[in-house]
């Protein structure tokens, strides 16, 4: 089944377009009145994401309101420290939570790469329906948490601010921190390549907590590790490349280091220039992003003009995948993001005549 | 009465010292048995900013325990709002709360700039008073929110994680946020200069929330307003300059804009390389920072390991305040700070020969 929209994977990897593609973090989420009708029939988050029809069904809602370019797998960056047995529940207004979080060296060499078939096989059966119902009509992104993100989570056992139990260990222990991030890495790649052959078409990488981190912490116990998954996955499937995204969010100061990962694409928040960002970075890597979330607040007449402002920076030619910064607020209007998809078609497509996608 | 320790004014102007100073960010806080001991006997937080024996006793705490360079004034950025008439509250575990928010254009004109010596009396008396108990041993700063930071909170009416209230005021009508800002610019200058009157020694300013918005935001309605505040602010007292550092938590892009509003020094917090960062500035300002707070968990062998990076990442010469990246934690040993104290003052030596010095 060839795709009918392939503006998103033609924009990951520099080819031309003739519009800027567009999807958004969260599009299947808690602003669209479906989706909290079909999350309250699952009865929980988690129930949500374990149920590959459900599953598909939220995924597929924000593609029948609005014309995007992609849909990303609905699923929780957790599944992976839960399928190694660290107990998540994810209550309302509380976030996650781990039963058993890892502790000591003890906890972490007794860590099993969890196996995508069958320990997180709900998932791959999730991206195989997806892909059935979608018929060909955009491409799937699967996705996965950053190794060092999801340490955070299992060394916190929850949420953090400050992350001061997974530093220690990185400071006291580093040691320890590496075989756990390790561990990680490993089921990061056998999880995302799972995702591949079950029909991800393109792959990104959440380090949502990357940006907490030194520059020099930074690299050594986060970016390594996404270096290597980006080493490590399928290059392609079908016949056709399988890019990945790499976002650290707060990682505007290293993207000239996420660039030499050999990602094909970085995702941006909005505290970068994304025209800044791309003469930084040249014209081998993409950029996703980067519209401050915020903006849906603002009028429709607003919510244009920064639409306008981020497709002016980032200037004429492909290598552009819109996005916000980060993912949406539950407290959006959906007529808003209608808006907001529609202005960046329509406001984009002089930036990809043939003249300027030469320049 | 002349200064016994003047390194951190010196440091701050560039001018050599024999060791790096150091003072901490919230040194003055619940890390320190004795100032739990002194905030309980004041009752609430608010009464203990709010009687100057109590503030006088709090600041000076943290000297009594480490050779530490420098003094801040024991004060909350909040006092101008609540000088303002949005009725503060700060509770335990919940932060700051504003009866009376400014919500919309009426509001915002009828909020008045407040007396600094009647408003805001006891705050010029606590200064008096610590520089009087200081008897000439260390500076004392003097400090103020910023005016993107302030206004966000009393939009906000609390602390947010999202802002959304302050950035959909921010969108939609512009100019009605910069008549807020504009109030409260001159609300931190006329309060600023009455703390150096009352004999401040040095000013910062927190910008502590101008990391969330875009570059372009960020100079619009952060950077220009603390741009004013530097080039309003009395340049010496006493017959000595008064230095201005200006702190954006989150800012690491943006240093080369920080440093041509004619401040003295950029506080840093600890996601930017504090050699790239002096690189990037040039000589002419100062930086401070900028250790990972939470490097304070790890062991005492651990920390001075870390010390030596962030010294050995400056190198030689001054124009360096050493500080952690953002304000100490409370659950922190305070012997892990006279490690770093000592550390810091030892580890730092060779940097200020006069070799070094000229270099």
């Amino acid at each position: 089944m060839p795709l009918k929209n392939d503006r998103l994977l033609r924009a990951l990897l520099g080819h031309p377009v003739d519009v800027t593609p567009i999807w958004i973090m969260r599009q299947a989420g808690r602003y669209l009145p479906e989706y909290r009708a079909t999350r309250k029939r699952a009865g929980d988050f988690l129930t949500l994401c374990k149920t590959p029809e459900l599953a598909c069904e939220v995924t597929l809602q924000p593609l029948q309101r609005f014309p995007l370019d992609a849909a990303i797998l609905f699923s929780d960056i957790l599944t992976i420290p839960d399928a190694m047995g660290l107990g998540l529940t994810i209550n309302e207004g509380e976030g996650p939570r781990f039963a058993r979080p890892v502790g000591n060296e003890a906890d972490i060499a007794a860590l099993k790469v969890p196996d995508p078939h069958t320990d997180l096989g709900y998932v791959m059966d999730a991206v195989s329906l997806i892909r059935k119902e979608l018929n060909g009509r955009v491409p799937l992104i699967g996705f996965s948490g950053s190794p060092w993100t999801l340490a955070t989570y299992m060394i916190e056992g929850r949420g953090s601010k400050e992350f001061s139990k997974a530093k220690k260990l990185m400071f006291d222990e580093p040691l320890v921190m590496h075989r756990l991030l390790e561990t990680v890495t490993e089921s990061v790649i056998t999880y995302l390549n799972a995702q591949i052959e079950a029909g991800a078409q393109a792959i990104m990488v959440f380090d949502t907590w990357g940006g907490v981190l030194t520059p020099r912490d930074y690299r050594a116990f986060s970016l390594h590790y996404m270096e290597q998954i980006v080493a490590s996955l399928r290059d392609e499937a079908e016949g056709v490349a399988v890019p990945v995204v790499l976002f650290t969010k707060g990682g505007g100061q290293w993207l000239e280091d996420i660039s030499r990962t050999g990602c094909d694409a970085i995702g941006l928040d909005w505290t970068t220039d994304i025209g800044e960002a791309r003469a930084r970075v040249g014209r081998d890597v993409a950029l996703q992003g980067n519209l401050d979330p915020n903006v849906l607040y603002a009028s429709p007449e607003r919510i244009r003009e920064e639409v306008a402002l981020v497709l002016d920076s980032f200037g004429p030619g492909s290598g552009h995948v819109f996005n916000l910064g980060h993912g949406i607020h539950p407290a959006i209007d959906p007529d808003h993001v209608a808006e907001l998809v529609d202005a960046v078609h329509e406001i984009s497509r002089p930036y990809h005549s043939a003249a300027s996608d030469s320049g």
